[in-house]
């Protein structure tokens, strides 16, 4: 048995969406089709007006339809802190911290082996952007990977010479969950960033 | 913090998506933007063939945008076997069985708290299907919930005084995993319908 040709294109399209394989998208298909049209079209129309006039951020490089991303545009927001992130994903993961400084992203981190140096991730930007700016503090805020950590070394290196104050993100046990559950690295790093407890 | 208007919209309308919420469609959203662009264009574009131009097969009422589906259409399917479903997702799951006869889509089941009766599933339409075909069997495929034994059993009324074979699909257990996994209606079905083993 086949789906009808535009049924079957539809259901192959759906699967360009992360974590959707072919059975998710058949039932997206056909309950779009059977209980949503309307809904349908506009998530069409809302994915012609994204794809075609979002590109990013011309001051801290995340996706955004204006020249300057609601962050940026932002007046109320401490220009002395500047926040390094890998992808416009982490922008709002931080920002829903209460985090209220500033924000560059770069393009993933670095990977010498697929060819992505400083270059290919916009390290010579974040330079720009720290020259132009006034922060006093640099954060980075890179995936607690061994890339991400390469990253934020690599960068480290550049801005501490120039007098800038530059921190990394607390390693250490998440909130909730249990203790035995935690790796052995994120446990060694937890204790050594143990703090005093004071009354 | 916000995405911007249009990155807004799109997650919104992404919501729509059957068991799609905020976190999945902000992810779905962002990926498209930063990896697939084009492979969204074509969602975009299939999402708007699709929703404006598949109709309901004018012979057993599943989706497709040709006059007749795929499965109506095929000249070398058993004539004498109609299998009676509640959703066009059913006609794909149990073709996949190797089922080779015709099919009827009922409209859902019966529902009479929510003022869905015979009329508004379909019920006149099977009967004018079966009335013009020439079938020997009729297969009551409707889901084994509550509803859909009392739609199963309502069609059977009407179809075994016009001296069809009518059958459902059995009940049992199913394969794979535990026996003492499985609740206790199917169990009791399971014996029910034992069958003797014969060597």
């Amino acid at each position: 048995m086949s789906f009808s040709p535009l049924i079957r294109q539809l259901i192959d399209a759906l699967r360009i969406l992360p974590g959707v394989g072919q059975k998710t998208a058949q039932r997206m298909a056909l309950q779009m089709l059977e209980r949503d049209r309307s809904g349908a079209l506009r998530l069409a129309h809302a994915l012609n007006e994204a794809m075609e006039r979002v590109g990013h951020c011309k001051r801290c490089r995340t996706l955004c339809e204006e020249e300057l991303c609601p962050q940026c545009a932002d007046p109320n927001r401490d220009d002395s802190l500047l926040c390094v992130v890998q992808a416009p994903m982490d922008v709002f993961a931080v920002d829903q911290t209460g985090f209220r400084g500033r924000y560059f992203v770069l393009k993933g981190h670095l990977s010498p082996l697929d060819g992505l140096g400083p270059e290919a991730i916009g390290v010579p930007e974040l330079l720009a952007r720290i020259a132009e700016g006034a922060f006093s503090e640099v954060i980075l805020a890179t995936n607690p990977t061994v890339e991400g950590e390469a990253t934020a070394h690599y960068i480290a290196q550049l801005l501490i010479p120039k007098g800038l104050s530059v921190s990394r993100i607390a390693h250490g046990v998440p909130l909730g969950g249990e203790l035995d559950l935690v790796d052995g690295g994120t446990l060694a790093h937890a204790f050594n960033g143990r703090k005093a407890i004071t009354l």
